[in-house]
């Protein structure tokens, strides 16, 4: 199980392990290559219990969608235990990093699979437009906070929060699909932008 | 044909004939839904005549790829064409601009469907890798003049180049795959970003 993400490693119950299972069958046969057979083989129990739980494919990648947004987003720092600074700059970390576990990256190539698929189909486009807005809620609050206590200049935080969300939707999707991607490069320059257009006067480095 | 972008609207031969159908098909069905037989019904050729040119779908899809790409960048500006100033606005401006026509959202849905191939598929990484290098080369040349014609500061054009083709791939990503994504703040951001840590100081205004 070393290609598992900390929230897959341990399923409570039926459908946890059939998200778990979900998970690796992406893995090994991507969106396109997956079907109902390949879920099931990851999968320690039946396959009847599996369209117990699910009608279709279609519903299950949906759900399995959901599932792991909401991890994604639980994992997420919240206001209250970090100082605005810090949770911009560990935000942009986590994406940037040029370390990254081998289990976040595999992670990552199945949410830009996921994501890929809202190009054709409303019911993805949705959930990503729900995750979008909870990421750049969550930054913009960050960026908000900064601003009333004077660590960032009088900015606008969803203009900032927006273009930062799209900065990190590109490295999400750079880092799985392109080979080289030069992370430490985009980092330095995101701390450029957040330092000359953000940071104010008197905490200049 | 009003949703074909203006490289696929006038199709020079059988090769170009058969990547339009590809097109058509891939928008129509996405990429998880393709089958040989989508394709041969937007081709007003023979289904035989598929097979003479491509060995598979698998065949097909790759030099499809290659082409949209190839088309791709002969529409980014060359170095002789503007200021890099204007180069920079220029490329922000098209992938951030409000009022994209259809056809290029379209042409963006396919792209970005065929680039989260590159997750699980060397091939796809291979080409998209290439891609992102031409990209960013091209950005890293406006930058490099610019800084030897003094509008820019003495940044590291590499490092630059890097960021802004984060942005961009996120920005296009974004747009097909979440509604309501303020492209409007975007470019004003990825403006001042361009404004306080590029821009030579005497040039500011």
């Amino acid at each position: 199980m070393g290609e598992t993400p900390p929230f897959l490693a341990d399923p409570d119950g039926t459908r946890e392990e059939i998200m778990v299972a979900t998970y690796h069958a992406l893995r090994t046969h991507g969106y396109a290559g997956l079907t109902v057979q390949a879920i099931a083989e990851e999968f320690e129990k039946s396959k009847s219990l599996l369209y117990h739980h699910y009608d279709d494919k279609d519903e299950l990648l949906l759900a399995f969608l959901a599932y792991m947004l909401e991890e994604f987003e639980a994992g997420v720092p919240d206001e209250a235990e970090e100082e605005p600074d810090e949770r911009l700059g560990s935000v942009l970390d986590e994406v940037l990093t040029e370390s990254a576990p081998p289990e976040a990256e595999q992670f990552l190539a199945v949410m830009v699979e996921l994501r890929a698929q809202a190009a054709n189909d409303e019911r993805y486009e949705e959930q990503f437009t729900q995750h979008d807005r909870f990421f750049r809620e969550n930054l913009a609050a960050a960026i908000r906070e900064g601003v009333e206590v004077g660590t960032f200049r009088d900015v606008n935080p969803d203009r900032v929060a927006e273009f930062l969300v799209t900065l990190i939707t590109g490295a999400m999707t750079r880092q799985v699909t392109s080979e080289g991607v030069d992370r430490d490069a985009v980092r330095r320059e995101a701390e450029r932008y957040v330092e000359s257009t953000l940071r104010a006067e008197d905490t200049h480095e």
